[in-house]
């Protein structure tokens, strides 16, 4: 894949996927992006434990995860000292036409090892815009990392120059996330982000951060927020795997004048281990 | 690709796509699922309308039509008597990773060439089940026919044992779609059938029943249905491309008395010429 530094299909190396793949004719898989700091993939269990959780609601059979962590360990051992790992898992090839899935067909592996560059300069914090396009209610997909990110697309294409994303919200005014990032807002040095139960994903890093939040006694709550929300918050910030913990500085036209926590819950969660 | 008849990329035969193309990655295309009869394909005009117009409606830049009708060509000179044609239109390959699109990136087609069987079968009628999984409500991707199909495949996955398709309904309780195909509703001699505004997909065949029940002088009207409407309807058919109209005589534990006007309106439009 040009670009990349790497791709593996079911263990293979190889650029080249079969057309009748249900990835590509439905988007019928899931996908993991994975931060490898100096030889190691951040939060490997996290993302692991989210996909199969993820491939079992979607009756994807997966039954080994053995080789997914071989492939893991190969591009690993590949990877410049910062890197991603992006690692799709298809229904594998239809053995023919529809939507209905073929009993015991075997899952298919992508894993793509791509080049990143180090995010010290988010530190002081974004700019996010708000996005027009409207997120969906989905109750059936909600909180999985599937492919059907056809809206987190057009969501995208609205960032404008000078931001670093945008703010997804559903029809009934309820803010969903970035296009590539969860949001969180603190109030008196509370967090709360919100559920993802009809819509978003549960990014890694957001479960991070509430794991890390509670560990350090910082309450936290998953709640509606609406923009308003947002804006009167004390401070907000962004998360992904690759980028971790990010302030917000800005939202449309509000600035926030602290960010407080979102530097130190950076600066805890960078210094682990895992 | 197995079982196919012929697959091209961009217009060349081979059944490999490359991994980073946008529709494996994100879903992030769309298709059209043509009939080919006798050495014709089945209201193309419309199907490349449809196409055409959601690609614009997603930004894909797809400025000549010409050599997806040179592909569309090809492959009914190839067809036997009977066939499928899936156009998959992508935003072609990704430079890099991310959601945002690449300003002027081209597009890929991937045309497939399917066998299927005659559908007269269907004349006397099908079964429906009703799908526990909730369609979600996105007023940014509904009516187009978009590559994130994830959750039509979950409903599919729901067919019983002598159902054909199951019907699709939203957290509002209105009645969406079938998994793969359009419902109608008739009371009266008058048909209804949900806008697709919310959800859904505006099947071309849709389209094309509707148009010719206007030149027929039956009366149509797009509304909100509900289960309730359904059962409680004189008679009720489903459409898609490659069935046509096709009678519904149950829906879950209700049977259907009449059918009545779904089999003239299969015939009259089985005889069109398009």
């Amino acid at each position: 894949v040009k670009g990349s530094l790497g791709c593996w299909i079911d263990g293979v190396a190889t650029d080249a996927v079969a057309a009748n793949d249900r990835g590509l004719q439905y988007g019928d898989g899931l996908f993991e992006t994975l931060l490898l700091r100096h030889g190691a993939a951040r939060f490997l269990d996290a993302h692991l434990e989210r996909l199969t959780l993820g491939l079992a609601r979607l009756g994807i059979v997966f039954v080994d995860v053995e080789p997914l962590r071989r492939d893991i360990e190969r591009a690993v051992a590949l990877a410049p000292p910062l890197a991603i790992l992006k690692i799709i898992v298809t229904r594998g090839s239809a053995p023919r036409r529809g939507y209905a899935p073929t009993d015991g067909a075997p899952a298919r592996r992508i894993v793509t090892l791509w080049p990143t560059s180090p995010t010290d300069a988010l530190k002081s914090g974004v700019a996010l815009g708000i996005a027009h396009s409207r997120a969906a209610t989905s109750t059936a997909l909600a909180g999985m990392k599937t492919l059907n990110r056809l809206e987190n697309v057009l969501a995208a294409a609205e960032i404008a120059d000078g931001e670093f994303d945008v703010i997804m919200v559903d029809a009934a005014h309820r803010v969903i996330s970035g296009s590539s990032s969860n949001l969180f807002i603190v109030n008196d040095g509370r967090l709360a982000t919100p559920r993802v139960d009809t819509a978003g994903v549960a990014g890694v890093m957001r479960g991070i951060v509430l794991r890390e939040a509670a560990r350090l006694r910082i309450a936290s709550e998953l709640r509606d927020l609406t923009l308003e929300d947002v804006i009167r918050a004390d401070e907000a910030f962004i998360t992904n795997a690759r980028i971790g913990v990010v302030p917000v500085t800005r939202v449309g036209e509000h600035s926030f004048r602290m960010t407080d926590l979102a530097p130190k819950l950076r600066a805890h969660i960078e210094a682990l281990d895992a």
